[in-house]
Protein backbone atom coordinates (compact mmCIF):
# COMPACT_ATOMS: atom_id res chain seq x y z
CA UNK A 1 0.00 0.00 0.00
CA UNK A 2 0.91 3.26 -0.59
CA UNK A 3 2.17 5.77 2.31
CA UNK A 4 0.45 8.80 1.09
CA UNK A 5 -3.00 10.27 1.86
CA UNK A 6 -5.49 9.28 -0.69
CA UNK A 7 -7.24 11.99 -2.63
CA UNK A 8 -10.44 10.28 -3.36
CA UNK A 9 -11.49 6.52 -3.05
CA UNK A 10 -13.59 5.15 -5.58
CA UNK A 11 -15.62 1.77 -5.92
CA UNK A 12 -13.23 0.02 -7.69
CA UNK A 13 -9.89 2.06 -7.13
CA UNK A 14 -8.29 4.88 -4.70
CA UNK A 15 -6.58 7.17 -5.94
CA UNK A 16 -3.19 9.09 -4.73
CA UNK A 17 -1.05 12.14 -5.20
CA UNK A 18 1.51 11.07 -7.80
CA UNK A 19 5.51 10.85 -7.07
CA UNK A 20 5.60 14.06 -9.68
CA UNK A 21 3.71 16.87 -10.10
CA UNK A 22 0.81 17.05 -12.36
CA UNK A 23 0.46 12.54 -11.56
CA UNK A 24 -2.06 10.30 -9.73
CA UNK A 25 -1.07 6.89 -8.61
CA UNK A 26 -4.51 4.34 -9.38
CA UNK A 27 -4.61 1.73 -6.84
CA UNK A 28 -6.75 -1.16 -7.56
CA UNK A 29 -8.54 -2.79 -5.36
CA UNK A 30 -10.80 -6.11 -5.25
CA UNK A 31 -14.29 -4.60 -4.37
CA UNK A 32 -16.90 -5.07 -6.54
CA UNK A 33 -19.98 -2.81 -7.01
CA UNK A 34 -23.24 -3.44 -9.10
CA UNK A 35 -26.60 -1.54 -9.51
CA UNK A 36 -25.38 1.39 -8.71
CA UNK A 37 -23.49 0.04 -5.65
CA UNK A 38 -26.54 -1.46 -4.41
CA UNK A 39 -24.74 -5.12 -4.45
CA UNK A 40 -21.12 -5.53 -3.10
CA UNK A 41 -18.39 -8.18 -2.77
CA UNK A 42 -14.94 -9.10 -3.41
CA UNK A 43 -13.23 -10.44 -6.11
CA UNK A 44 -9.92 -11.93 -5.15
CA UNK A 45 -6.88 -10.65 -7.44
CA UNK A 46 -9.07 -8.49 -9.54
CA UNK A 47 -7.03 -5.52 -8.27
CA UNK A 48 -3.78 -7.23 -9.46
CA UNK A 49 -5.52 -8.29 -13.48
CA UNK A 50 -7.31 -5.24 -13.78
CA UNK A 51 -4.07 -3.05 -13.20
CA UNK A 52 -2.25 -5.82 -15.74
CA UNK A 53 -5.13 -5.28 -18.09
CA UNK A 54 -5.06 -1.48 -17.92
CA UNK A 55 -1.54 -1.76 -18.64
CA UNK A 56 -1.79 -3.69 -21.76
CA UNK A 57 -4.80 -1.68 -22.69
CA UNK A 58 -3.11 2.07 -22.43
CA UNK A 59 -0.22 0.95 -23.92
CA UNK A 60 -1.75 -0.57 -27.38
CA UNK A 61 -3.78 2.47 -27.78
CA UNK A 62 -0.56 4.63 -27.23
CA UNK A 63 1.02 3.09 -29.53
CA UNK A 64 -1.77 3.76 -32.16
CA UNK A 65 -1.65 7.35 -31.77
CA UNK A 66 -4.42 7.15 -28.77
CA UNK A 67 -3.13 9.99 -26.20
CA UNK A 68 -3.78 8.36 -22.22
CA UNK A 69 -3.37 9.22 -19.05
CA UNK A 70 -1.33 5.94 -17.81
CA UNK A 71 2.54 6.91 -17.48
CA UNK A 72 3.86 3.71 -16.11
CA UNK A 73 2.63 0.54 -13.46
CA UNK A 74 4.59 1.22 -10.30
CA UNK A 75 3.75 -2.22 -9.16
CA UNK A 76 0.96 -5.52 -8.85
CA UNK A 77 -2.01 -2.50 -7.84
CA UNK A 78 -0.87 0.53 -8.45
CA UNK A 79 -0.19 2.54 -12.04
CA UNK A 80 1.05 6.03 -12.57
CA UNK A 81 -1.15 8.56 -14.28
CA UNK A 82 -1.09 11.71 -15.55
CA UNK A 83 -3.53 13.89 -13.10
CA UNK A 84 -6.57 15.22 -15.25
CA UNK A 85 -9.84 16.90 -14.76
CA UNK A 86 -12.12 14.06 -15.10
CA UNK A 87 -14.75 15.15 -18.05
CA UNK A 88 -17.89 14.16 -15.94
CA UNK A 89 -19.36 12.00 -18.70
CA UNK A 90 -19.48 8.30 -19.24
CA UNK A 91 -18.73 7.12 -22.93
CA UNK A 92 -20.20 3.84 -23.91
CA UNK A 93 -19.89 1.77 -27.09
CA UNK A 94 -22.18 -1.05 -27.86
CA UNK A 95 -20.93 -3.67 -30.47
CA UNK A 96 -24.05 -6.19 -29.45
CA UNK A 97 -26.76 -5.52 -27.66
CA UNK A 98 -26.59 -6.76 -23.58
CA UNK A 99 -27.27 -5.19 -20.17
CA UNK A 100 -29.53 -2.09 -19.81
CA UNK A 101 -30.02 -1.70 -23.69
CA UNK A 102 -31.96 -4.81 -24.08
CA UNK A 103 -34.35 -3.77 -21.21
CA UNK A 104 -34.71 -0.53 -22.21
CA UNK A 105 -35.05 -0.69 -25.94
CA UNK A 106 -36.88 -4.27 -25.68
CA UNK A 107 -33.78 -5.58 -28.03
CA UNK A 108 -32.75 -9.43 -27.57
CA UNK A 109 -29.58 -9.77 -25.57
CA UNK A 110 -27.25 -10.93 -28.13
CA UNK A 111 -28.18 -8.44 -31.04
CA UNK A 112 -25.30 -7.89 -33.28
CA UNK A 113 -25.94 -3.61 -33.67
CA UNK A 114 -25.86 -2.86 -37.48
CA UNK A 115 -23.05 -0.74 -36.74
CA UNK A 116 -21.47 0.54 -32.72
CA UNK A 117 -24.08 2.83 -31.11
CA UNK A 118 -21.96 5.68 -28.62
CA UNK A 119 -24.22 6.21 -25.69
CA UNK A 120 -23.22 9.26 -22.88
CA UNK A 121 -24.04 8.99 -19.45
CA UNK A 122 -23.90 11.98 -16.56
CA UNK A 123 -21.42 10.54 -14.09
CA UNK A 124 -22.80 10.72 -11.53
CA UNK A 125 -23.31 7.78 -8.54
CA UNK A 126 -26.12 9.77 -6.70
CA UNK A 127 -28.26 9.99 -9.57
CA UNK A 128 -27.31 6.29 -11.01
CA UNK A 129 -25.39 7.77 -13.68
CA UNK A 130 -28.38 8.47 -16.47
CA UNK A 131 -28.42 8.36 -20.32
CA UNK A 132 -27.98 11.67 -21.49
CA UNK A 133 -27.57 13.13 -25.14
CA UNK A 134 -24.91 15.43 -26.98
CA UNK A 135 -28.16 18.32 -26.53
CA UNK A 136 -27.54 18.02 -22.80
CA UNK A 137 -24.21 17.77 -21.92
CA UNK A 138 -23.53 21.09 -24.75
CA UNK A 139 -26.36 22.96 -23.11
CA UNK A 140 -24.89 21.95 -19.73
CA UNK A 141 -21.57 22.91 -20.25
CA UNK A 142 -20.30 19.21 -19.54
CA UNK A 143 -18.13 19.36 -22.37
CA UNK A 144 -17.53 21.61 -25.42
CA UNK A 145 -18.78 20.22 -28.89
CA UNK A 146 -14.85 20.26 -29.88
CA UNK A 147 -14.16 17.96 -26.87
CA UNK A 148 -17.61 15.82 -27.93
CA UNK A 149 -16.31 15.76 -31.60
CA UNK A 150 -12.86 14.75 -30.30
CA UNK A 151 -13.89 11.85 -27.71
CA UNK A 152 -16.56 10.20 -29.99
CA UNK A 153 -13.76 10.13 -32.57
CA UNK A 154 -11.14 8.59 -29.85
CA UNK A 155 -14.06 6.44 -28.82
CA UNK A 156 -14.54 4.82 -32.11
CA UNK A 157 -10.99 4.18 -33.03
CA UNK A 158 -10.67 2.41 -29.82
CA UNK A 159 -13.86 0.25 -30.03
CA UNK A 160 -12.50 -0.65 -33.69
CA UNK A 161 -9.31 -1.57 -32.60
CA UNK A 162 -10.39 -3.15 -29.35
CA UNK A 163 -12.91 -5.49 -30.95
CA UNK A 164 -9.49 -6.44 -33.22
CA UNK A 165 -7.39 -7.12 -30.46
CA UNK A 166 -10.12 -9.21 -28.29
CA UNK A 167 -11.32 -10.80 -31.52
CA UNK A 168 -8.28 -11.92 -31.90
CA UNK A 169 -7.64 -14.00 -28.62
CA UNK A 170 -10.88 -15.03 -29.04
CA UNK A 171 -13.35 -12.64 -27.27
CA UNK A 172 -15.90 -10.16 -28.59
CA UNK A 173 -15.74 -7.50 -27.58
CA UNK A 174 -19.80 -6.66 -26.53
CA UNK A 175 -19.99 -3.24 -25.08
CA UNK A 176 -17.62 -1.25 -22.46
CA UNK A 177 -17.24 2.15 -20.98
CA UNK A 178 -15.00 5.20 -20.74
CA UNK A 179 -13.51 8.14 -19.39
CA UNK A 180 -11.76 11.27 -21.09
CA UNK A 181 -9.62 13.72 -18.93
CA UNK A 182 -8.32 17.50 -19.98
CA UNK A 183 -4.63 17.74 -18.96
CA UNK A 184 -2.92 21.14 -19.19
CA UNK A 185 0.57 21.03 -20.63
CA UNK A 186 2.35 24.88 -21.40
CA UNK A 187 -1.02 26.37 -21.67
CA UNK A 188 -2.63 23.95 -23.97
CA UNK A 189 -5.21 22.09 -23.04
CA UNK A 190 -5.54 18.33 -24.31
CA UNK A 191 -7.49 15.47 -23.64
CA UNK A 192 -6.38 11.63 -22.81
CA UNK A 193 -8.32 8.44 -22.28
CA UNK A 194 -8.23 8.55 -18.16
CA UNK A 195 -9.72 5.88 -15.86
CA UNK A 196 -9.20 1.96 -16.61
CA UNK A 197 -10.14 -0.61 -19.15
CA UNK A 198 -10.54 -4.26 -17.39
CA UNK A 199 -13.65 -6.82 -17.35
CA UNK A 200 -14.97 -4.64 -14.83
CA UNK A 201 -16.39 -1.98 -17.43
CA UNK A 202 -16.95 -3.85 -20.10
CA UNK A 203 -18.48 -6.97 -21.79
CA UNK A 204 -16.41 -10.10 -22.99
CA UNK A 205 -18.03 -12.97 -24.50
CA UNK A 206 -15.89 -15.96 -25.58
CA UNK A 207 -16.19 -16.43 -29.59
CA UNK A 208 -17.19 -19.65 -29.82
CA UNK A 209 -19.15 -20.27 -27.00
CA UNK A 210 -20.19 -16.70 -26.06
CA UNK A 211 -19.92 -17.82 -22.14
CA UNK A 212 -19.09 -14.17 -19.55
CA UNK A 213 -15.85 -13.85 -18.98
CA UNK A 214 -16.46 -9.77 -17.58
CA UNK A 215 -18.31 -8.40 -14.33
CA UNK A 216 -21.64 -9.93 -15.33
CA UNK A 217 -20.56 -12.94 -13.98
CA UNK A 218 -20.27 -10.80 -10.35
CA UNK A 219 -23.82 -9.54 -11.44
CA UNK A 220 -25.79 -12.17 -12.03
CA UNK A 221 -24.25 -14.48 -9.78
CA UNK A 222 -22.90 -16.75 -12.69
CA UNK A 223 -19.81 -17.96 -10.31
CA UNK A 224 -16.23 -18.19 -11.84
CA UNK A 225 -15.65 -14.60 -11.44
CA UNK A 226 -12.03 -14.33 -10.93
CA UNK A 227 -11.69 -17.77 -13.13
CA UNK A 228 -13.24 -15.15 -16.10
CA UNK A 229 -10.79 -12.50 -14.99
CA UNK A 230 -7.74 -14.30 -15.16
CA UNK A 231 -8.54 -15.91 -18.36
CA UNK A 232 -8.90 -12.32 -19.84
CA UNK A 233 -5.87 -11.73 -18.85
CA UNK A 234 -4.06 -14.82 -19.89
CA UNK A 235 -5.39 -14.40 -23.29
CA UNK A 236 -4.17 -11.28 -23.51
CA UNK A 237 -0.47 -12.82 -22.07
CA UNK A 238 -0.32 -10.63 -19.00
CA UNK A 239 -1.30 -12.86 -16.23
CA UNK A 240 1.50 -12.78 -13.61
CA UNK A 241 2.33 -16.20 -11.82
CA UNK A 242 -0.26 -17.15 -9.79
CA UNK A 243 2.70 -17.43 -6.92
CA UNK A 244 2.50 -13.54 -7.14
CA UNK A 245 -1.38 -13.04 -7.02
CA UNK A 246 -1.56 -15.92 -3.69
CA UNK A 247 1.29 -13.55 -2.02
CA UNK A 248 -0.98 -10.37 -2.86
CA UNK A 249 -4.22 -11.50 -1.63
CA UNK A 250 -2.95 -13.16 1.65
CA UNK A 251 -1.05 -9.89 2.87
CA UNK A 252 -3.58 -7.25 1.61
CA UNK B 1 -9.42 -26.61 -60.08
CA UNK B 2 -12.71 -24.79 -61.61
CA UNK B 3 -14.77 -26.26 -64.89
CA UNK B 4 -14.71 -22.41 -66.13
CA UNK B 5 -13.21 -20.44 -68.55
CA UNK B 6 -10.68 -18.32 -66.59
CA UNK B 7 -11.58 -13.92 -67.11
CA UNK B 8 -8.86 -12.55 -65.87
CA UNK B 9 -5.75 -14.30 -64.58
CA UNK B 10 -3.14 -12.31 -62.06
CA UNK B 11 -0.15 -12.74 -60.42
CA UNK B 12 -1.64 -14.40 -57.03
CA UNK B 13 -5.15 -15.64 -57.98
CA UNK B 14 -7.15 -16.42 -61.12
CA UNK B 15 -10.79 -14.89 -62.02
CA UNK B 16 -14.01 -17.39 -62.87
CA UNK B 17 -17.22 -16.42 -64.13
CA UNK B 18 -19.18 -16.87 -60.47
CA UNK B 19 -22.15 -19.75 -60.35
CA UNK B 20 -24.66 -16.62 -59.25
CA UNK B 21 -25.18 -13.83 -62.07
CA UNK B 22 -23.03 -10.61 -59.84
CA UNK B 23 -20.28 -13.00 -58.88
CA UNK B 24 -16.75 -14.54 -59.67
CA UNK B 25 -14.42 -16.89 -58.26
CA UNK B 26 -11.23 -16.33 -56.46
CA UNK B 27 -8.98 -19.01 -57.06
CA UNK B 28 -6.01 -18.48 -54.78
CA UNK B 29 -2.48 -19.77 -56.63
CA UNK B 30 1.04 -20.58 -55.25
CA UNK B 31 2.37 -18.42 -57.18
CA UNK B 32 4.51 -15.48 -55.94
CA UNK B 33 6.01 -12.28 -57.45
CA UNK B 34 7.95 -9.75 -56.55
CA UNK B 35 9.45 -6.34 -58.03
CA UNK B 36 6.75 -5.79 -60.40
CA UNK B 37 7.31 -9.58 -61.50
CA UNK B 38 10.79 -9.57 -62.40
CA UNK B 39 11.36 -11.81 -59.25
CA UNK B 40 9.08 -15.08 -59.99
CA UNK B 41 8.60 -17.94 -57.38
CA UNK B 42 5.85 -21.10 -55.42
CA UNK B 43 5.37 -20.59 -52.53
CA UNK B 44 4.11 -24.25 -51.67
CA UNK B 45 0.29 -24.27 -50.12
CA UNK B 46 0.28 -20.67 -50.11
CA UNK B 47 -2.94 -20.43 -52.16
CA UNK B 48 -4.59 -22.27 -49.77
CA UNK B 49 -3.67 -20.48 -46.44
CA UNK B 50 -4.36 -16.83 -48.23
CA UNK B 51 -7.95 -18.16 -48.84
CA UNK B 52 -8.36 -19.41 -45.53
CA UNK B 53 -6.82 -15.88 -44.25
CA UNK B 54 -8.54 -13.98 -46.90
CA UNK B 55 -11.90 -15.29 -45.73
CA UNK B 56 -11.32 -15.32 -41.88
CA UNK B 57 -10.55 -10.70 -42.12
CA UNK B 58 -13.22 -10.66 -44.36
CA UNK B 59 -15.77 -11.91 -42.10
CA UNK B 60 -14.16 -10.25 -39.43
CA UNK B 61 -14.53 -7.08 -41.52
CA UNK B 62 -18.16 -7.09 -41.94
CA UNK B 63 -18.80 -8.11 -38.42
CA UNK B 64 -17.90 -4.89 -37.49
CA UNK B 65 -19.28 -3.32 -40.76
CA UNK B 66 -17.34 -2.78 -43.51
CA UNK B 67 -18.48 -3.93 -46.57
CA UNK B 68 -16.83 -6.49 -48.78
CA UNK B 69 -16.98 -8.25 -51.84
CA UNK B 70 -16.69 -11.99 -50.04
CA UNK B 71 -19.78 -13.83 -50.00
CA UNK B 72 -18.39 -17.26 -49.06
CA UNK B 73 -15.42 -19.91 -49.40
CA UNK B 74 -16.27 -22.71 -51.80
CA UNK B 75 -12.99 -25.25 -51.44
CA UNK B 76 -9.56 -24.79 -50.48
CA UNK B 77 -8.32 -22.25 -52.92
CA UNK B 78 -11.74 -20.93 -54.46
CA UNK B 79 -14.06 -18.32 -53.11
CA UNK B 80 -17.45 -16.61 -54.59
CA UNK B 81 -17.12 -13.04 -54.57
CA UNK B 82 -19.47 -10.18 -55.75
CA UNK B 83 -18.05 -9.19 -58.99
CA UNK B 84 -17.22 -5.69 -59.45
CA UNK B 85 -15.78 -2.28 -60.82
CA UNK B 86 -12.46 -2.21 -59.02
CA UNK B 87 -11.24 1.40 -58.84
CA UNK B 88 -7.60 1.37 -60.28
CA UNK B 89 -6.21 2.38 -57.00
CA UNK B 90 -3.87 0.15 -54.59
CA UNK B 91 -4.63 1.88 -51.20
CA UNK B 92 -1.70 1.26 -48.88
CA UNK B 93 -1.54 2.29 -44.98
CA UNK B 94 1.55 2.55 -43.02
CA UNK B 95 1.93 2.07 -39.30
CA UNK B 96 5.52 1.98 -38.99
CA UNK B 97 8.65 2.45 -42.06
CA UNK B 98 9.50 -0.45 -43.74
CA UNK B 99 10.00 -0.98 -47.73
CA UNK B 100 9.76 1.34 -50.75
CA UNK B 101 9.07 4.03 -47.87
CA UNK B 102 11.99 3.52 -46.25
CA UNK B 103 13.98 3.63 -49.32
CA UNK B 104 12.22 7.36 -50.72
CA UNK B 105 11.95 9.01 -47.52
CA UNK B 106 15.15 7.99 -46.01
CA UNK B 107 13.27 6.93 -43.06
CA UNK B 108 14.80 4.01 -40.81
CA UNK B 109 13.17 0.87 -41.62
CA UNK B 110 11.03 -0.27 -38.08
CA UNK B 111 10.25 3.76 -36.70
CA UNK B 112 6.62 3.59 -35.79
CA UNK B 113 4.93 6.48 -37.79
CA UNK B 114 3.18 9.75 -35.88
CA UNK B 115 0.28 8.59 -37.07
CA UNK B 116 -0.76 6.12 -39.51
CA UNK B 117 0.13 7.40 -43.38
CA UNK B 118 -2.72 6.69 -46.12
CA UNK B 119 -0.72 6.28 -49.65
CA UNK B 120 -2.18 5.59 -53.11
CA UNK B 121 -0.50 3.55 -56.16
CA UNK B 122 -1.86 4.05 -59.60
CA UNK B 123 -2.97 0.08 -60.55
CA UNK B 124 -1.00 -0.43 -63.77
CA UNK B 125 1.45 -2.91 -63.79
CA UNK B 126 2.80 -1.47 -67.15
CA UNK B 127 3.59 1.28 -64.91
CA UNK B 128 5.12 -0.15 -61.98
CA UNK B 129 2.15 0.92 -59.90
CA UNK B 130 3.30 4.60 -59.39
CA UNK B 131 2.51 6.83 -56.50
CA UNK B 132 0.10 9.28 -56.75
CA UNK B 133 -1.70 12.02 -54.31
CA UNK B 134 -5.54 13.27 -54.49
CA UNK B 135 -5.04 15.44 -56.63
CA UNK B 136 -4.29 12.72 -59.68
CA UNK B 137 -6.84 10.38 -58.77
CA UNK B 138 -9.37 13.54 -59.01
CA UNK B 139 -7.87 14.91 -61.76
CA UNK B 140 -7.77 12.15 -63.82
CA UNK B 141 -11.08 10.92 -62.86
CA UNK B 142 -10.18 7.32 -61.32
CA UNK B 143 -12.02 8.32 -57.93
CA UNK B 144 -14.51 11.03 -56.98
CA UNK B 145 -14.03 12.75 -53.48
CA UNK B 146 -17.04 11.04 -52.45
CA UNK B 147 -15.44 7.93 -53.27
CA UNK B 148 -12.02 8.37 -52.01
CA UNK B 149 -13.47 9.86 -48.75
CA UNK B 150 -15.26 7.01 -47.65
CA UNK B 151 -12.46 4.60 -49.42
CA UNK B 152 -9.88 6.35 -46.67
CA UNK B 153 -12.72 6.53 -43.47
CA UNK B 154 -13.14 2.27 -44.12
CA UNK B 155 -9.22 2.56 -44.76
CA UNK B 156 -8.61 3.58 -41.18
CA UNK B 157 -11.28 1.97 -39.83
CA UNK B 158 -10.05 -1.38 -41.36
CA UNK B 159 -6.41 -0.24 -40.41
CA UNK B 160 -7.60 0.27 -36.41
CA UNK B 161 -9.24 -3.40 -35.81
CA UNK B 162 -6.53 -5.03 -38.12
CA UNK B 163 -3.54 -3.61 -35.93
CA UNK B 164 -5.62 -4.71 -32.82
CA UNK B 165 -6.30 -8.20 -34.56
CA UNK B 166 -3.21 -9.04 -35.11
CA UNK B 167 -1.64 -7.57 -31.69
CA UNK B 168 -4.00 -10.46 -30.23
CA UNK B 169 -2.02 -12.90 -31.52
CA UNK B 170 1.48 -11.37 -31.01
CA UNK B 171 1.88 -9.86 -34.52
CA UNK B 172 2.78 -6.10 -35.42
CA UNK B 173 0.89 -5.02 -38.58
CA UNK B 174 3.46 -2.76 -40.03
CA UNK B 175 1.39 -1.90 -43.49
CA UNK B 176 -0.68 -3.79 -45.69
CA UNK B 177 -2.25 -3.11 -49.38
CA UNK B 178 -6.36 -2.57 -50.01
CA UNK B 179 -8.36 -2.75 -53.49
CA UNK B 180 -11.96 -1.89 -53.26
CA UNK B 181 -14.75 -2.19 -55.63
CA UNK B 182 -17.90 -0.70 -57.67
CA UNK B 183 -21.01 -2.88 -56.87
CA UNK B 184 -24.47 -1.86 -58.78
CA UNK B 185 -27.42 -2.91 -56.77
CA UNK B 186 -30.34 -2.04 -57.53
CA UNK B 187 -29.49 1.36 -59.33
CA UNK B 188 -27.37 2.49 -56.56
CA UNK B 189 -23.83 2.27 -56.99
CA UNK B 190 -21.78 1.27 -53.07
CA UNK B 191 -18.01 0.91 -52.34
CA UNK B 192 -16.92 -2.69 -50.77
CA UNK B 193 -13.59 -3.78 -49.81
CA UNK B 194 -12.34 -6.28 -52.60
CA UNK B 195 -9.36 -8.17 -53.88
CA UNK B 196 -7.75 -10.39 -50.24
CA UNK B 197 -5.76 -9.83 -47.23
CA UNK B 198 -2.82 -11.93 -46.77
CA UNK B 199 1.04 -11.88 -45.89
CA UNK B 200 1.16 -11.45 -49.76
CA UNK B 201 -0.21 -8.06 -49.35
CA UNK B 202 1.08 -6.77 -45.78
CA UNK B 203 4.34 -6.84 -43.89
CA UNK B 204 3.37 -8.67 -40.46
CA UNK B 205 6.57 -9.04 -37.74
CA UNK B 206 6.13 -10.93 -34.40
CA UNK B 207 5.41 -8.32 -32.00
CA UNK B 208 8.77 -9.55 -29.73
CA UNK B 209 11.37 -10.60 -31.86
CA UNK B 210 11.03 -8.88 -34.77
CA UNK B 211 10.74 -11.45 -37.12
CA UNK B 212 9.31 -11.11 -40.28
CA UNK B 213 6.28 -13.20 -41.10
CA UNK B 214 5.57 -12.08 -44.90
CA UNK B 215 6.15 -11.97 -48.31
CA UNK B 216 9.20 -10.00 -47.86
CA UNK B 217 10.65 -13.56 -46.60
CA UNK B 218 10.14 -14.26 -50.12
CA UNK B 219 11.62 -11.16 -51.84
CA UNK B 220 14.73 -10.88 -49.60
CA UNK B 221 15.46 -14.53 -49.40
CA UNK B 222 15.06 -15.26 -46.00
CA UNK B 223 14.23 -18.40 -46.10
CA UNK B 224 11.10 -20.23 -43.60
CA UNK B 225 8.46 -18.55 -46.54
CA UNK B 226 5.89 -21.60 -45.85
CA UNK B 227 6.41 -22.02 -42.46
CA UNK B 228 5.76 -17.93 -42.17
CA UNK B 229 2.38 -17.98 -43.99
CA UNK B 230 1.38 -21.22 -41.89
CA UNK B 231 2.35 -19.48 -38.46
CA UNK B 232 0.06 -16.01 -39.18
CA UNK B 233 -2.85 -19.05 -40.31
CA UNK B 234 -2.11 -21.00 -37.06
CA UNK B 235 -2.21 -18.01 -34.95
CA UNK B 236 -5.45 -16.88 -36.45
CA UNK B 237 -7.09 -20.22 -35.90
CA UNK B 238 -7.63 -20.85 -39.42
CA UNK B 239 -4.80 -23.48 -40.19
CA UNK B 240 -6.49 -26.38 -41.85
CA UNK B 241 -5.36 -29.93 -41.41
CA UNK B 242 -1.50 -30.36 -42.45
CA UNK B 243 -2.65 -33.67 -44.64
CA UNK B 244 -5.50 -31.46 -46.21
CA UNK B 245 -2.60 -28.72 -47.72
CA UNK B 246 -0.17 -31.55 -48.55
CA UNK B 247 -3.21 -33.42 -50.69
CA UNK B 248 -3.77 -30.55 -52.44
CA UNK B 249 0.25 -29.62 -53.07
CA UNK B 250 0.09 -33.29 -54.84
CA UNK B 251 -2.52 -33.44 -56.50
CA UNK B 252 -1.67 -29.92 -58.08
N1 LIG C 1 -6.05 10.55 -14.57
C1 LIG C 1 -7.02 10.81 -13.69
N2 LIG C 1 -7.05 11.98 -13.00
C2 LIG C 1 -8.04 12.24 -12.12
N3 LIG C 1 -9.06 11.40 -11.86
C3 LIG C 1 -9.08 10.21 -12.51
C4 LIG C 1 -8.08 9.87 -13.46
N4 LIG C 1 -8.37 8.64 -13.97
C5 LIG C 1 -9.51 8.24 -13.36
N5 LIG C 1 -9.96 9.18 -12.48
C6 LIG C 1 -11.14 9.10 -11.63
O1 LIG C 1 -10.78 8.32 -10.51
C7 LIG C 1 -11.83 7.51 -10.08
C8 LIG C 1 -11.37 6.05 -10.14
O2 LIG C 1 -11.91 5.29 -9.11
P1 LIG C 1 -13.19 4.37 -9.28
O3 LIG C 1 -13.15 3.39 -8.18
O4 LIG C 1 -13.30 3.85 -10.69
O5 LIG C 1 -14.30 5.48 -9.03
P2 LIG C 1 -15.87 5.45 -9.23
O6 LIG C 1 -16.43 4.75 -8.05
O7 LIG C 1 -16.16 6.94 -9.28
O8 LIG C 1 -16.11 4.78 -10.54
C9 LIG C 1 -12.98 7.74 -11.04
O9 LIG C 1 -13.93 8.60 -10.47
C10 LIG C 1 -12.31 8.40 -12.25
O10 LIG C 1 -13.16 9.29 -12.93
N1 LIG D 1 -14.62 -8.67 -56.62
C1 LIG D 1 -13.83 -8.46 -57.68
N2 LIG D 1 -14.35 -8.21 -58.90
C2 LIG D 1 -13.54 -8.00 -59.96
N3 LIG D 1 -12.20 -8.01 -59.89
C3 LIG D 1 -11.63 -8.27 -58.71
C4 LIG D 1 -12.40 -8.50 -57.54
N4 LIG D 1 -11.57 -8.70 -56.49
C5 LIG D 1 -10.31 -8.59 -56.97
N5 LIG D 1 -10.33 -8.33 -58.31
C6 LIG D 1 -9.18 -8.17 -59.19
O1 LIG D 1 -8.75 -9.49 -59.52
C7 LIG D 1 -7.35 -9.55 -59.60
C8 LIG D 1 -6.86 -10.60 -58.62
O2 LIG D 1 -5.77 -11.30 -59.09
P1 LIG D 1 -4.25 -10.94 -58.71
O3 LIG D 1 -3.46 -12.17 -59.00
O4 LIG D 1 -4.18 -10.32 -57.34
O5 LIG D 1 -4.02 -9.81 -59.81
P2 LIG D 1 -2.82 -8.78 -60.00
O6 LIG D 1 -1.71 -9.50 -60.62
O7 LIG D 1 -3.48 -7.74 -60.90
O8 LIG D 1 -2.51 -8.23 -58.62
C9 LIG D 1 -6.81 -8.17 -59.27
O9 LIG D 1 -6.47 -7.47 -60.44
C10 LIG D 1 -7.98 -7.50 -58.54
O10 LIG D 1 -8.02 -6.12 -58.76
MG1 LIG E 1 -15.00 3.79 -11.93
MG1 LIG F 1 -3.11 -8.64 -56.73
Amino acid sequence: MSRKQPIYEGKAKVLYEGTEPGTIIQYFKDDATAFNAQKRGTIAGKGVLNNMITEFVMTRLAEIGIPTHFIRRINMREQLCKKCEIVPIEVVVRNIVAGSMAKRLGLEEGERLPRPIVEFYYKDDALGDPLVSDEHILALGWASAEELEEIVGMTLRVNDYLCGLMRGIGIKLVDFKLEFGRVWESDFMHLVLADEFSPDNCRLWDAVTNEKMDKDRFRRDLGGVEEAYQEVARRLGVLPESADIESLNKDK
